[in-house]
């Protein structure tokens, strides 16, 4: 179905899918003389000589700036601040009515990391965490990177971990299903952009040790001429039997496909190559790498998209808001591997041993288990390691 | 009163003064597929076309970010970004209580005038408006200034022209209750801070022909030594008889103290040597430059403070809401003098003439006729002066 007529009219009607609210009764000299000014000087004070009261006397312990610079939109590609608002609009939404985070959109008129992780740094103290949304590869790593090194709040970037993690979490049922052990399986990922890169390193911390990288000059191999600093640093920690060549080429024998990358670039000859019981998970949006009636008569087992409309979709909302609700439920100093490895374990453990099939191995986004599940388990591993601050 | 125990319970209890509240459905399917991907993709585009369709499909219109740097938070001096968050939250609820408008506070960790600026011009696209929020002078100027430069949306720094327009208003009635015209009265304005700089503009655009202002080395006159970049501006458009001399020289047969600067700083004796039906407005908050008490028995015969718990209180809140929630109907590209002055007029005329008593020159700030009547008449002026832009 084309939703865009109907989600313009609705973007019309709405006139915002976000709302501040007032949250403090203001009806009287009383009220007001509490809230506003004499009496706040009082939580001013004690804030200014505890910063760390800003987490009792404000909203910031729950609240998480989503920050774009409109550059990687959906697939829209770099379509500029003003025109990413709707999908930071619509992200907010979701946080606070599946996670009971309050998010707010900031869109960044400009391109250049180091503005843009200077303009979040100023802009720290008034949130609890930094959601990035959205922000072109390889630009996206800099400036995560950076923000992570000066900020002592959580900073994710939405497009490469929680993509990871719901990727991670499918695939820790799909091996189940097909009772392979992740430390046996080769994996394939098509695509060096944000997932793709950080859905490899999640799958390394998984256990896997298998993992080829394809971007479009083949599988990332070291000495490969023509690698970005990324791809680099990519093929330095996969493809361990150093395999060069195609996607055509390292798919042969391949247990797992996991593709980030464009429509229909996946035939189903290559998906015939790849071993028995292979798991296909096309998560190119809105159209997958293949579609899932082609990878399934090419043999494939279990096959997985970012689609709504097709069994085992994989989609971020399962993963971001129990991830910022964990973390900041436990004022967490970051958001690292360990609480990205326990957020894919729990998404996965959702299913139950007997409902675990081919076409079932990933929770529905409107599950009600889902956050609170998630924002357990990192909450926990935030304490395990070392990041919780209450 | 004192407030500070009762302001710390209840900021503990809210946890924030403000909440961002989903505003659209997403309970199946459908709906997700409405308000976020795929079908928001066409609202995105349709900005991505025609940036002015962030007013129609995006909260934009109805948005101000209120931003401050933290160093001149009510009256307690430099606290920091995270210490001011309180009062911009607050700020934010009143923003929505009183003149149904969303806004967010943004606390700024710089220090630098260029640095703030660009960050608060980075966001812009995010928001209907900026209202700028205890930044301290000279700095507030420098800020305001570019800002308007560069944005061509409303930038209003509340503390300057909040306080003016409410300041003015007052006076309006003062004078009608004394019989007086704006154009034979002269006027003292004690402070040339951020109120009381706008303050003097302000009158001077109401007619008022004889303003003097008073800073900390006396009467500002073209000539005097010491004076700031902004003080010389001042004495250049102001004190037309070039009278020099001290806060109490000058205050000798004048009509109206506007005091915008320290707690007892003005003495009954000073009150006694004004002209007949003296005005006094003692605006220094918590505490103003002379009680009521001792004006009116030094024989002032209208006495305003910045205080709830004496008659006349001159308070932003009557302003900021409602010059907003004008200025964002009409899209206006900013908020100029006319506006202003008309923002007054509208304030002065809500007290009938009947009403009209020593006691009695301006609204109280839970009039609910106050906010519709200061944007109506804000919506006007925007659309007579040409800054209107639907």
């Amino acid at each position: 179905m084309d939703y865009s007529q109907l989600a313009l009219e609705k973007h019309r009607a709405w006139k915002g899918k976000i709302r501040v609210e007032a949250a403090c009764p203001i009806t009287n000299t009383e009220e007001l003389s509490t809230a506003y000014t004499p009496g706040v000087a009082a939580p001013c004070l004690a804030i200014r000589d505890n910063p760390d009261l800003s987490y009792t006397y404000t909203r910031r312990g729950d609240l998480v700036a989503v920050v774009t610079d409109g550059t990687a939109v959906l697939g829209l590609g770099d379509i500029g601040p003003e025109a990413g608002m709707p999908v930071m609009e619509g992200k907010c939404a979701l946080f606070k009515k599946f996670g009971n985070v309050d998010a707010f959109p900031l869109c960044i008129r400009s391109k250049d990391p180091d503005e843009i992780v200077r303009t979040i740094e100023l802009l720290a103290g008034s949130f609890g965490g930094i959601n990035l949304e959205d922000i072109a590869a390889p630009r996206c790593f800099e400036i995560e990177e950076k923000l992570k090194q000066r900020l002592d709040i959580p900073v994710f970037h939405d497009d490469q971990h929680g993509t990871a993690v719901v990727t991670a979490a499918a695939l820790l049922n799909a091996l189940r299903v097909v009772s392979k052990a992740p430390s046996d399986v080769r994996v394939v990922v098509n695509g060096a952009g944000a997932a793709g890169t950080a859905c490899t390193k999640l799958l390394l911390d998984l256990g896997i040790k298998q993992v080829i990288v394809c971007d479009r000059q083949g599988a990332l191999v070291p000495g490969l001429a023509g690698m970005t600093p990324a791809q680099e640093a990519l093929a330095a920690i996969t493809n361990p039997q150093k395999k060069s060549g195609t996607l055509a080429d390292v798919l042969c024998g391949a247990d797992v496909l996991m593709g980030f990358s464009a429509p229909h670039c996946v035939t189903g000859d290559m998906v015939r190559s790849m071993a028995p019981d292979a798991i296909v998970f096309a998560c190119a949006n809105p159209t997958p790498e293949i579609t899932p009636e082609e990878a399934l008569s090419a043999g494939a087992r279990i096959v997985g998209t970012g689609r709504s409309d097709t069994p085992n979709q994989i989609n971020n909302l399962l993963a971001f808001p129990g991830i910022f609700r964990g973390a900041l439920d436990v004022r967490a100093r970051e958001i690292n591997e360990a609480m990205k490895v326990a957020a894919a374990y729990a998404l996965a453990d959702l299913i139950e041993p007997s409902q675990r099939s081919e076409t079932n191995i990933i929770p529905s986004v409107f599950d009600p288990r889902v956050a609170p599940a998630v924002a357990k388990a990192v909450a926990q591993a935030a304490r395990t390691s070392g990041v919780a601050r209450v």
